[in-house]
């Protein structure tokens, strides 16, 4: 696989250079500390042959790229149920907005969105303890990824519980329409602490091969979604993955992905492969600068666009 | 291409026989005329083979579809300058929302909704008369369709002209910001107008070729865009083509496609094919409950989907 | 009389050295003519007598201030069944919002809110050409102000006409709603010319007096309103007089009032006194500075607040 | 006083009759216990002279009345600073609404909202216990009403924090934008339980005596606020302290007043009286349906509106 090997190679040379790499995340110590040169990138094709750049083993927060593997985990767990309690529009508002849910009685716009992504934890926690939910999610991740090294960055989900005052408030205000089941401290201790997951990019990239193969794991050869459903949770990425920049993502870049304030994007090629990059500047939508530019480079070399060559 | 015209024939026998069928626009007499249990598909594929079921000769008013083809024709006036007039990010709002244009100034979220449409008919018009600017559009919609003979409904204009009190509302509404230049009367005379131009299936489908190949236009040869911008129109498509559906469209459909409350609905599959269908009767969201059914059988039955097979 | 007309006098003459006098609207050419350094003030007491400084005969556009009249007409048409049409709620938005007629499906707040003046105006001219309405609210005016030498200035009202896109706009939404009887243009070429009519302190202190009396008329011992009708519009002019500076206006000044964006404010001190005050300088919710600032000091000295003394 | 006696006795007995008595409150069961038929009034006038009628010596929730008296306390201890936290402006909005939060960056339109009632409480929080500013505030209610047998109903209070979600949220919905200093358990425990405070109508209007003489408090000679922060105490109530019936209660009572959900509502004549009601029936916007139609029948025929005779 010569020619992605160079392209890749190509585009972590080119990032390393740039100037503009966007503004670091700083409403948390533990984010704000990230070295803001830090540039990674791997994609594993079909055949499982990895192409890796940069900063591509250094583990980063994923924070909210979690939201894609939870989605899973949920739908596995309550099957198209999971619809009632959260939509699957795109919301045209930022991220943490609280006025939609206002508006449409406190029924999430979709499972991407702060408020949407609590409600899908509130029902993998559901009938459970936080500690087993969490640890769940956790052994989710270790085994899509292959890797059960992965942990979860305590000191960044404390810190988030101390200070996510308008998550809390998310979560109320759910609850006051009767869309939390769980005491809304579990729920969100769950998922403050999904979001706190470290991983590489190559751990990333791995972990999202289901989604660019039929819902199938490459490497075990396991079942992960049914076809129909890996496609629906690429088309809820493609227009919901990018919190206010959804439509800028997908007009750009082209492929189906899930960004997190951590500087993390994970992104689709259907058939092809599965991506990931990360770099920790983030542009004003709260995705990474570097990250949607490097895979606006990519897909337009390799003509991997789902909207046409 | 026995499969493809097998498939399409199916899809228009079921079609036939359902009676769920959503319910007909009436707010302008025009539309409510419709017979209710028409219905119409066309599939053209690479290489110009048609497949066709049902009314697929019929013509109907395409209202909204008209937006995809005004908003070429501008991007070819003016290139991504347009992007200063309207942005391209999904509204989470139903079509006719003013709401979202208060909070940005007069900016419309994008090109698809009805404000973000007329403010696209407003770059068009600019330095022409509405005649001069009607007639631009009608004969690129003939070029792309290949045939002089479609025509605007002056009936249904003139409906939409006495009637259309909230489209007046939006024009001057952006007007107030600085967002449309020309007299509002004009620029909704020439919008009004290219929504009401009637079209087949087998027409819509033709005209929308260009969308599935790379710019091209099978037929001529000629490039209409180029690839870049055929694509980055499909993303558009994809994240906002059905108003506050289009996340729903996106799940269930997975083609770039946009849709019209004549009934009427074009969809993308690129390089593959360009399909049309129509069905009168709407959904909740304005959109054709049959032709979006219809196109979801299509998709799944040919493993069409963007988002994976 | 002395000690009101010394207060009068005094409140006159600090006015005159402010610096800090607001910012004239410039929205159109004729109202952005008029000298800064204007301010006028008269008070007019239960038994006729006038306090009067500055300049207090000089007539400018009254715009907003119509409203209180335009409603008291209005009211005399149809009674009570005007608030089908209006609500009497402060609105919590600037004075010429659209969000809130979304939420509230065409009924606007309240009738000094500009879409609530709209839909007055629509009221006064139902079943009359415009020009007809037009009389009968200046004949009105004229007989209130006790001065047949009133008049309209033209050229205000054609600049309205010709740059008033959000009022257009508003009209248009509330028709879409079903909200406005007759032809918007009908209506709003009758609003835009009541704004534009030209008023002294002089002429709107006397032309307020009912409101302070019981709905009488001191000068021709007529009645105007019913007191129940009197004390009512005073208190929508309490609530809701000055756009989103309304609760301030009661915070500091204590009366009810009503003010336009050519400066004007009236106020009415319940068995006491109509007052009126002029000067062009506008604070950020589009009152005048001067004018509330002046109020303020009059009510304080004089203990004619209605919340205390 | 006979006069007065007679109207206010009348009214009790008009109102014992009255078949449509609104829905009594019932999102916690505290509230719902209560007997629907239960109707109170009482006037204490300049003189001391007290007019009592019905239930005048029943105690209940005082619940939102009790946010007059907060805001009277933190205007005590930090004055005109308060009005950095929250403004005085009517909110166009429910009691509970999270929407305008967004949009002002999280200061409360007024005090009286919830949101505002909140930041108002953490201000008298502001660096002691809750247990002390929870003691400070029943004292000052003890002291207002002379009365040391005045007590908070634990049950509705535990109730309150057991339900009280969208409290909750508010709350930590301003906290993220730095309007709550103290942890948010703090301040919502201090908030729900001055809310739960129990009170009789006779004690309320009791402790509401200094708000209409100028903010002396006439059986104790003390001055509890200056005369100008009553006046300005009293406006807040009447553009603020119905919710979104704040409107309709100007224009129908035509004095300052503030309602409870627990059916009580305290209004001010300036000058002449202080005056209690209770039924536990509510309206539409959450207000006491009997108590509201009593204070107009009283103003009425008493003539007692600020707004004229």
């Amino acid at each position: 696989m010569p020619d992605l090997d160079r392209v890749v190679k190509e585009i972590a040379e080119e990032m390393a250079d740039r100037q503009d790499r966007g503004e670091v995340a700083t409403y948390i110590p533990e984010l704000a500390r990230v070295d803001p040169k830090a540039f990674g990138i791997v994609v594993i094709d079909a055949d499982g042959q990895v192409a890796a750049g940069g900063d591509s083993d250094t583990p980063f927060s994923i924070q909210s790229i979690s939201k894609v593997f939870t989605l899973t985990l949920a739908l596995g767990m309550v099957g198209d149920r999971l619809w009632r309690r959260v939509g699957r529009e795109p919301s045209g508002s930022p991220f943490n907005s609280i006025v939609q849910l206002e508006r449409e009685r406190g029924i999430p716009r979709n499972p991407f969105i702060n408020a949407g992504a609590i409600a899908v934890t509130d029902v993998i926690l559901s009938g459970h303890q936080p500690r087993e939910a969490l640890g769940e999610i956790l052994r989710f991740m270790q085994f899509l990824a292959q890797d059960p090294t992965i942990t979860i960055d305590e000191a960044v989900a404390a810190s988030e519980l101390r200070t996510g005052f308008r998550n809390i408030a998310l979560a109320n205000y759910m609850k006051s329409f009767g869309v939390i089941d769980n005491p809304v401290d579990f729920t969100l201790g769950v998922y403050f602490h999904h979001c706190a997951i470290g991983m590489s990019c190559r751990q990333l990239a791995t972990a999202s091969r289901f989604l660019a193969h039929s819902g199938r794991h490459p490497l075990t050869g396991h079942s992960v979604v049914s076809p129909e459903r890996a496609k629906r949770i690429n088309a809820v990425m493609l227009t919901c993955g990018h919190y206010d920049g959804s439509g800028e993502f997908a007009y750009r870049v082209g492929l189906p992905g899930k960004s997190g304030v951590g500087g993390g994007i994970i992104a689709v090629a259907p058939e092809r492969a599965s991506i990931a990059v990360w770099s920790p500047g983030l542009d004003a939508s709260g995705n990474s600068h570097l990250g949607r530019i490097a895979l606006e480079m990519l897909t337009k070399r390799l003509g991997w666009s789902i909207f046409g060559v």
